[in-house]
């Protein structure tokens, strides 16, 4: 092919580079996905109608009795097992009123964005609890300061359209410490939407006054919820976890919404076999479906079905496969076309270096999940070591990696403009090529995504800057972003505020 | 989720761990695509219609006589500016009566396989003129032996489904040396189908003389034709190259299949409006095929439409961003909707680095392209470097990335069997886990794909074993193969009848 890479000479190639360059991003969060179906209609009927059966026949065990009573009374009833059994119309019925669309706030309402139909959202997600350092290429335990750096660098990139604290501090050792801490690091890094866990439900009542100080009185929270909570209510397979179900209600009543994530494991607590999996842990999310509109009909919940693959080899988690890739993408399918709004998780990689393999699993169930529609895509930013590690270099890396991959999603408008017939009777009699045209220039500055850090240059100009491989690359904008002074969004007076009611160990 | 990844326990872990490990392929090359649809059925109409408006009223340049001879007589026009015009009907009639299957052979039938449909299969392309030295880590000329030594790595790696010569043997300066050597270092180092390009067509006839000797007599290439010859007959945009078409004539006269390939660039030699774009080469490739079809109606001739992306900034190639994924997506869906063999390539990259740019650049333009269901992506192992360069250990990597893009395109299966409500009641009420069972072993050797270079261990594994990253390891890959002796595909007696005919000057 080199013949044709010869066309258009020199002058030609100097009067595009002189044009200027482009800026527009042309592929910002919130495309709409949806144009991959890795099932078939029939495909997700079976499946569901599968979880259906499960959830009617085998049911839910170690239902707390409140939950028994209250979904009793909606017409589910308890075997000789001992288990809650929930009839299909029952669940049908939960389904049809649960609610669609979810406004995610940020703190900032310039990030608000909005979860539901085919629009798709990359962000964070992950406890890893260890950091890939910075300086020593290594791995080391997460800190406190690292959640912070992650939340600053978060609200630096474009396609991180929300922050959930990506590692767990391990320098707290104190329960009540973490969960404050942890909410308090993200308040002090980020304005984007975000999310956290509640370890105990004793500390969703500290965390959300501290939220209604951050936004200046109390009541304020409710208004403009910004944080959700990550639960995972079901323990599969099939049974529900009572620490969790408190957390969930004790959210609800104050206004946090809420992400329950169903997060089986193949082979381990779900089937092996994909779909049979995917039936399961449709079961157990719409089990969590259930609870949240028993307690709270219409309550905002993203419908979280993150199938989870393990390596029979090891035995140990493996995030980065093609299977991790299809599972999840069929699974935002699914819950898209149940009309709920869509969680899943992808972006993630089994690699420790920030190498290829890296980058190529990375991409792979990224575009997966995201041409899938899913509405969230968690662990898609920083995550390694399938979901051990979290690195700030991975974090750039991704964001731009992401850009690719909303490209991809916005797809081909095809137009009478677009089609250009008479761009292309200009060329043709005209000069006998596009360059530089008024259509070239508009389309190349709103059509195309230019890279920062992937190098486009020939190999005799990386070589002279001294073939850097990216991940060098990726170091030095991290360190740029990490070197700029804290960002000044929780006001002095609040600071001093929850400072005096909280134990707060984060010092910037 | 660190809670359920703690799930199972010591002695499951060990139990599975303990299990056979699995070696069979869960996704072999030819699986099923067409699942990622980027354009919508209108889409597809508007851009046919426009390119065979193109064709109709602007008709093609350049045309030489003996071709418009042919094509007026098949209801060809020539307009006043002596372009000859290609009616909608005999463009159509073309396509409808066109080769839909075509069997590509390889020189051991049992790399044959067959193109069409939506079947995927990843190959080999390009023409780099820089090879990424094994032992340097830095780009230098690209040579004869380079090219034997891609063609033993394709030949062993298993998705690697043809091998097209990937870069041009720049030691050798007479043209005819360098199309009779290349064929030649293709037949030392592979059995697989293999592809090249024909500067002259005078080369084509000892070419396929050397291929009889090869093959073990006079005409049994044009039984076995095991090699495709690669073919641009238009200069974009919409004139005919008449080299190319001398070439074709020639190629189709000995019987080497064809893959015409339009290679056009955007916003250079075709619109930079992605729609525009894929109107123009497909109205160029349509006119390849008009002229195979009426040289020889019903000739095998590979569909090749290969969008090509122009970075505004340098005027330069870039093959791997979201447009190139998307843009050869669309072209391999508009093609197998026209019902024609598809050619795209994709699995390109513009890093010079084995890094995180080259993975994720690779599997996202590989992944878009596969779920589109092209039969034939080129490219598709080792090319760097926006096509400038190619690389031993991006070959080995691709090859396994590969893996992961077939196990997404294979998808899910859904069964009764599959979907496994037994299964899940058995555990439920059994052990509580699915670790171990029959179902899961089968499931888990059957379903899920193995990596052999990417790291899947713990991070303190990982630093144990040196902290490699996995250039590293492709290196140790591709030198181990590379240490292995000639396959001694060519029989010595053959090879001597060549060598005696032939100006050969390999030496392994």
């Amino acid at each position: 092919m080199t013949q044709s890479r010869r066309g258009g000479g020199r002058k030609a190639r100097i009067e595009i580079r002189t044009a200027p360059r482009a800026l527009v991003n042309p592929a910002p969060p919130g495309q709409a996905g949806g144009q991959y179906r890795p099932l078939s209609e029939a495909d997700m009927r079976a499946i569901y109608a599968t979880a259906l059966r499960l959830l009617a026949e085998l049911g839910m065990g170690e239902a707390p009795d409140w939950l028994v009573e209250r979904a009793v009374t909606a017409g589910a009833t308890t075997s000789d097992a001992g288990r809650l059994c929930l009839p299909e119309t029952m669940v049908e019925d939960i389904v049809a009123g649960a609610r669609k669309i979810i406004v995610f706030h940020g703190r900032d309402p310039a990030h608000d964005f909005e979860l539901g139909g085919e629009r798709v959202h990359f962000g964070t997600g992950g406890a890893a609890v260890q950091t890939l350092d910075l300086e020593s290429g290594t791995y080391r335990p997460s800190t406190l300061r690292d959640l912070y750096d992650f939340a600053r660098l978060a609200d630096r990139l474009e396609n991180v359209s929300w922050f959930t604290r990506c590692c767990v501090a391990t320098d707290l050792e104190d329960i009540t410490d973490l969960d404050i801490n942890t909410a308090y690091a993200l308040l002090r890094g980020t304005t984007k939407p975000m999310g956290t866990s509640f370890t105990l439900a004793e500390t969703v009542d500290p965390i959300v006054d501290m939220f209604d100080l951050a936004l200046g009185g109390e009541g304020r929270f409710r208004e403009r919820p910004f944080c959700k909570a990550h639960i995972s209510p079901v323990i599969s397979p099939l049974r529900f976890g009572e620490d969790a179900l408190e957390v969930t209600q004790t959210c609800i009543r104050r206004g946090v919404p809420l992400n329950c994530i169903i997060a089986a494991q193949s082979g381990a607590t779900a089937p092996a076999t994909p779909a049979g999996f995917l039936a399961q842990s449709l079961a157990e999310t719409l089990a969590a479906l259930v609870v949240v509109n028993l307690l709270a009909p219409g309550y905002p919940m993203i419908f979280s079905n993150w199938p989870l693959v393990i390596d029979l080899r090891s035995g140990a988690f493996s995030g980065g496969g093609g299977e991790s890739a299809v599972m999840n993408a069929a699974s935002a399918q699914i819950i898209n076309w149940l009309g709920l709004p869509s969680g899943v998780a992808a972006s993630m990689s089994d690699a420790k270096a920030v190498d290829a393999q890296m980058g190529a699993e990375k991409a792979l169930t990224a575009l997966a999940t995201g041409l899938a529609g899913a509405n969230m895509v968690y662990e898609s930013a920083g995550m390694m070591a399938a979901l051990l590690g979290v690195s700030f270099e991975a974090f750039v890396l991704d964001d731009e990696m992401l850009s690719q991959v909303n490209r991809v999603i916005r797809g081909i408008e095809v137009t009478d403009e677009t089609l250009g017939f008479e761009a292309v009777s200009d060329a043709v009699f005209g000069e006998g090529h596009f360059l530089g045209s008024a259509q070239t220039m508009a389309a190349m500055e709103r059509d195309y995504f230019y890279p920062r850090l992937a190098d486009r240059e020939p190999p005799v100009t990386w070589a002279e800057r001294g073939a850097k491989d990216v991940w060098q690359k990726a170091r030095e904008r991290a360190r740029a972003i990490l070197a700029e002074p804290d960002p000044g969004y929780l006001d002095p007076a609040a600071d001093r505020a929850i400072r005096a009611r909280h134990r707060i160990l984060l010092n910037v």
